[in-house]
């Protein structure tokens, strides 16, 4: 299986807000070295840097004055005097307004954002969108008929909306890609996210379609983060209507059920034969995560990629999260070692 | 003039994100000391405490489980070992919901949440059940004939919305006290805010209604706090078509506009007729302000007080906002002076 990977993820390194006080971000850049680490180990396949691509394909599933804010915040940041990461501090939640963008640099943060666990720092650009430019690397290779191939992507991009960054996320990777397919010539496109956290995002900028169906399994919203979407009557919306379907799940989820809820999610796949899968592979669905709360084992992540191998379908897996940082690697090369039948 | 003031704000001290890190809030404990002060230098008038009210005086504009949530939010929070003040971590925006509210504090505390500046802390809910208690008292004075009263509030509320807390705010004390007036029989209450940050929370409380009109002079939102309320065209809905006038003026502005946009404003609320006024005084307008944009001089403070007496209508001063702590006695006393016809 091909890897896609560039080192310049290390260029971001952020703070967030977590139990009250700003700490270092439990996304930090030793988690996607620890997978490629895992990947030359473990002789998974050749390892690629990825295209340059341009910002028009991040376009198709961002608003273009969002994606105008992730190149510009920093300077404008800067431009206060401070030296300290870029945290927004008030968000436009109910009846506020996110229709007229601020001038300021303290609302647009706020404006453009769902948390404050995704700061914007001096690399945050450039490593966002070659992170994009991984999803898309992989895409495109599996358009020139590759089977499955991993874009090693960091930061994640499952919690980013069309018009917000949230959750360590700014570019959605996952949606680019699954955009990218559809340009390309796809009629249909799933995405199955298997991260602990619901992917918000992705259901987002895809819920009203029906050439996307988005199908995520995720701790249950009423007790985990991002708490205000992942419920399962959250079914899409206008043509969409039926092609979102959310699976979630109580805290101690241990393999027996996740199984149960990945065979149904996989039956939906089957359903609805996609031209191509995309995985949001999170492996913070591990027992030891320390901000997740199910309970696999390392030998259960064999199963999810056996499984997924299964719907014989080209298939981009796209990293998301996992935080126990000694065991990502394992966890997430055993999902693709499963996948091509190795154990 | 009657003041009522509560030392039980003084149970309330917190933290808040600003700049991307966590500081002690501007919105601190000897404010309202300070005007204490002068309120006493000056010969004001009596100094009473407030008198008790019920919660169900609260939920006359405020969400009944987000009354429950502030009584328990600090209590849940203790019980994950957390020993800092209560902060968010996200919040629901844009299409995240905010019909279910979640089970776990984090998630409770982003879902009734604006911002990361309103901190629950161990005395937050004693401090703000005084704070209204102070409007509703002044309220009820009122109602009972005295031309004019002021609520020493604090914390302040004109931020906090039916079902969210932020800017500092955390009961909405001047709507409490407006829909207060109501229910002994007034048939329209009007609401002037003259705060330098927006009375978002005022606003979406009163914005689909006829029998309270909300007018408020503040710092422009494409610059300034809250970002994302307070521009002209939020004219209110539904019934309350008409009865909702912003007048957003820029960074910098000085008496002569100020005075105008007051004049207008009376203008409005004269037209309107209400059988009683309620002012959110803020006096963030002074020009020594640390965290906002306008340049009054202490001396025209006096001059709002004198065009507010002119309406000639029973009036409620309920304390908001103003952070350079050594003016803010002198500021604020100085509109009461100028009301009385003292200077």
């Amino acid at each position: 299986m091909l890897t896609i990977f560039s080192p310049s993820h290390r260029l971001h390194h952020a703070t967030e807000l977590k139990d009250g006080h700003i700490i270092p971000c439990f996304e930090m850049p030793s988690r996607a070295d620890t997978i490629l680490k895992r990947v030359k180990d473990m002789d998974l396949g050749d390892v690629l840097a990825p295209d340059r691509y341009d910002v028009s394909r991040y376009t198709r599933v961002h608003s273009e004055r969002y994606v105008r804010f992730l190149q510009n915040a920093w300077i404008e940041w800067l431009a206060t005097g401070s030296t300290l990461d870029a945290l927004p501090l008030v968000w436009p939640v109910r009846e506020l307004r996110h229709d007229i963008e601020p001038e300021y640099i303290d609302g647009k943060l706020g404006f453009y954002a769902m948390d404050a666990g995704s700061a914007i720092t001096s690399g945050t650009w450039d490593a966002v969108s070659a992170s994009a430019n991984t999803a898309l690397t992989g895409m495109s290779r599996i358009v020139q008929n590759e089977k499955v191939a991993f874009a090693l992507c960091r930061p994640p991009g499952h919690h980013a909306g069309a018009e917000y960054m949230g959750g360590y996320c700014f570019l959605n990777n996952a949606a680019i890609a699954a955009q990218g397919f559809l340009d390309a010539g796809a009629k249909k496109i799933a995405v199955l996210d298997v991260d602990y956290h619901h992917g918000n995002g992705t259901q987002g900028i895809f819920y009203h379609r029906a050439d996307a169906m988005f199908v995520s399994i995720h701790g249950d919203p009423k007790t985990s983060y991002p708490y205000f979407s992942g419920h399962k009557d959250e079914l899409g919306a206008g043509d969409g209507y039926g092609f979102n379907h959310n699976l979630p799940l109580p805290k101690g989820t241990e393999w027996d059920t996740y199984g149960d809820a990945l065979d149904q999610a996989c039956k939906k796949i089957a359903q609805y034969a996609p031209d191509a899968l995309v995985i949001s592979l999170g492996v913070d669905t591990f027992k030891g995560d320390p901000i997740s709360h199910f309970l696999l084992e390392s030998t259960d992540f064999f199963k999810i990629g056996e499984r997924l191998a299964a719907l014989n379908t080209p298939t981009l897996f796209v990293m998301e999260g996992g935080y126990m940082v000694d065991d990502i690697g394992v966890n997430a090369v055993n999902v693709l070692l499963g996948f091509e039948g190795r154990r």
